[in-house]
């Protein structure tokens, strides 16, 4: 699937956003080693604080399903090109390889893409066996 | 659908989780009013702030394909009977009612159902239209 | 110390509130058993999720003052009575018991106060040894 | 105040972490422009999406002493050095420039400093006023 297609996919998803305090709507496509693509919106609360963007609504949708390989994803938002905030680079970073890639832009003709290790230089990761640090860059 | 049937939804999807970090595996099953189910799972993180539980999984799914109107969710984890914690009850309560049921139990032979009210009693929510605040219980 | 005087703290910390999206000004003021308070607002973010409530902001400035153990905390908004949303209910939990005391009121005259069960009853709760759930209500 | 003063601030304040759930103690100083020092520590929950990492401990507390311009903060870990999550970088990018530092290392005498610039390009915020995105970098 190329870059163009994912980002199309995303700008649809975007529709379903529940963004009534920011109005700020985003729709994210991510697609998974084995080609499957989740679409994610960002879902807003009362409590600010249980907001969750739509780049992790489309990952939880994915690991829920057993997918947790992942290969690109690609936001579109509401007010043109935007990178995924720090709570979402985190959440990549437990999932996604230092390659992992990030694609935005203000229309599908002007596509930009970035690496997660552009994103999230010395992004922090637990060891899952003994909770030790690992891999710093 | 019946409590149990979500129930054991619920259990199975549980087996997806993503717990590296408490071994406490949970799976949720959200029923929409138009009787579609949506699976989720816990998804830990390194930055243990990042982490989605599996009742906000389900839901976010659900709300990224424009649905927004639920009747119970069905709640199974790796030890037994437990209940929604309280950022999990904070999202329902934007966009359930007082009645919408949560199911929990050992196991799906005994099933003990609460409301949202019961579990939530003066629940904080905005106003979308001007962020004020509406429904002191 | 008065429920009234705590209230008034809350009132007053709440001018130091950062609130630029929600306009929604709150203040907390937590009294611990040993007589001592923390103030805190409510500090939010451009990525709605990260924000903090101001009573999670008390909170977290006694634990690092190494202060654990609390007997009441007074919350004061903008816009009069509200009670603390299901996120700081939760980190509530991990540190008091049933009878920790939340007041709040439309003013220092008009103070209602519930406890921690009333607010957040069959609270989840992880056992700090072993990671199993106890103390199901 | 030196980077080296600042560190071992943070390695003090480590001892009161509250980190039952991963063992890993965090401890963070960040310095104000005034060259106020504030403290904090990580705060684990039960429900893993409620803990608030150190550096977050940290700024909220100064936040709500009405502080809001920063300097540096420096970062000590019960495992050596260690960079920011994601979320902490995020909320940092509300209140700091791209200058801003941020201190770490193995021990005080082997201390490296990142920029926040450094740790999170092209940094997610909306605009106070308008809720619009600024600042593309």
């Amino acid at each position: 699937m190329t870059d163009k297609e994912l980002f199309k996919l995303a700008l649809k998803a975007k529709d379903k956003a529940y963004a009534p305090f920011s109005k700020f709507a985003v729709g994210a496509a991510l697609l998974s080693e084995d080609g499957e693509v989740f679409l994610g919106v960002n879902v807003e609360n009362s409590s600010y604080g249980a907001t969750i963007c739509a780049e992790r609504s489309a990952f939880v949708q994915a690991v829920s399903k057993g997918v947790r390989a992942f290969s690109k994803i690609a936001v579109a938002t509401s007010q043109g090109e935007a990178w995924p905030c720090g709570i979402c680079r985190q959440f990549m970073k437990e999932f996604c390889d230092d390659s992992f890639e990030i694609i935005s832009g203000s229309d599908e003709e002007h596509l930009v893409t970035h690496t997660l290790l552009e994103l999230l230089p010395l992004g922090f990761k637990l060891d899952d066996e003994c909770n030790q640090i690992k891999g710093k860059v």
